[in-house]
């Protein structure tokens, strides 16, 4: 088990961070990434500004950004990161039936992903 | 170089998956990925339907969907996947204020993933 | 492009590695991930003996071998391992249709070992 | 943990899919994968129909399929599948000597894929 | 091929980014990683913040970071990656001998790597 | 869980490796990846004395040894090795400064090797 850092526990810089989180989610909790995260107080403060700043209102729906966050997830092998943005995105309104096509669309990816690598396939002109 | 099997040197069982991808996409072309897949036909075909049954119109719209084969496609690091899935991806309507938003969070989910992955972050129970 | 060791110009530790190929493998040449490695004459030869001990007779066929390794070498993505263990597959004796169904194989337990990894699937018992 | 879809509260498609691995399997039980699958129906047939037509008797034996199977799902890092797959191979055969060369083979693998690709080596004419 | 940014043709953020990048290094050059990411703009801003960051002096000697990071590029599998950071981490002092250790250490950490998971191997109560 | 092979059940191949194990760190215990790797006892033999060669005195110091194993440890997400390798540095001398520098060099490589490899960016000339 990681050591998990608790509010009070940590000293001014981390629990600015925290503030921070709590203030931007309207919740009273910091999640489990966080308090692992605060071993490195500086690495807490650029990865939650920088998480932030990518994940701020865009072109892109909030939904779809919480999509496309667990498709990467799930297609690197982070469970943690595959729960907890599952359970995000679900509730910026992902529904049962989306979550079923991007299953879907992830496991294809990961199929032709590796048979393209495995048959060293040249890119078409067209697609460059 | 892997072995590209043409139209012309294919036999009737490719040859029906090329025709079918060339009606379903209204082209004249069949890309290098299927005819690299030909070496194996039973495999091309198997391929070609699950593929046109996952990215078929469903609840997500079809650029949703191939933004997301392409989030996973840069996560897995196929460089002939991420090629055609953004080619196709901006002949669906990405526009480049979408493909750098995507672009971003397919970074920021990468740093994430590790760090939750090298801290062995315990999934908070709300997540689950 | 890295540097590529050539007999002529190795070292008395190099040389006598690349003769122990040439000996086993009954050629005149020495392919270039041993050109490559040879960088670092310990781990050459630590490789060399590693792999020469992995890749004995055993209880597996010599094509059987090459076929793991190349299954091994295609869904961790090296291309200079997936083309070369093709080809010793190959001369060991792997037809086309064991190609066809090693791809296939490939493919499918990429998808499968995504959509497990995504859906986090509790091992059942009776597997343990 | 994930959802996993019992069969007294599957809907029809869902339980045919149910039917269609017992029967294939012999057994009166679905192991966790397709319970966890379950969440995406289409999903669900799809992946049964192709894991069946990829596994079914062909040129390769059944206990090679699954010990190659197995060497992907090691290299791929799925817990789960890594699992399943080597109780699969053992129930087709694979014994202990042969299990033992198998994970030799998918170390020294790991080893040689990330030292070539660390070293970027050029892929030798002779292996195109 | 990606687009690249020159910055002849680059708008005055991208332009303010590629002069900090030149100022750091003290060259007139910007490598193509830059080039390449200008396509998002804010991304590239917050990317060269946070390697700045990162890589600033600390506790680790400037070539200890950038053996570390080559290490990790290496492991990852990115070719560019691993190009620059060796480059980098030869300016900074690394000699033969040391990347020598270090290519020796990163495949052997891919060879125990794959097999603490293939064997699944439960953490000892002595390392949490 | 795997089979651990413990000392009392192991034949005299096994209890060579042990007892190496054990002269060479200096304990009374052998640590659970050795147990695992037993199914395989030449695999046993063959992954220690590489290790030994590996890990041996040289160039780099102990530390930073240690320090490149568990970089490249926590880039390819090995739980095992990542805990196995941080509690080897910490007892060989790394602080937590150390620790969170190194943490925050694997989280931003992770991050530019996706980048680099998502836009495929070519290798500059002066980097070869």
């Amino acid at each position: 088990m990681p050591k998990l850092v608790e509010y009070a526990d940590a000293g001014p810089a981390v629990r600015a961070v925290y503030d921070a989180i709590m203030a931007a989610r309207g919740t009273t909790e910091v999640n489990n990434f966080w308090k692992a995260l605060a071993v490195d107080p500086p690495g807490l403060k650029r990865t939650w500004e920088s998480l932030s700043q990518v994940m701020a209102p865009g072109v892109l729906s909030p939904v779809m950004k919480e999509m496309l966050y667990l498709a990467a997830s799930m297609t690197s092998g982070c469970a943690y990161c595959t729960a907890s943005h599952a359970a995000a995105a679900r509730a910026k309104g992902m529904t049962d039936a989306e979550y079923g096509e991007l299953l879907a669309i992830v496991g294809m990816a990961a199929e032709t992903n590796r048979l393209a690598e495995a048959l060293r396939v040249p890119v078409d002109p067209q697609f460059e």
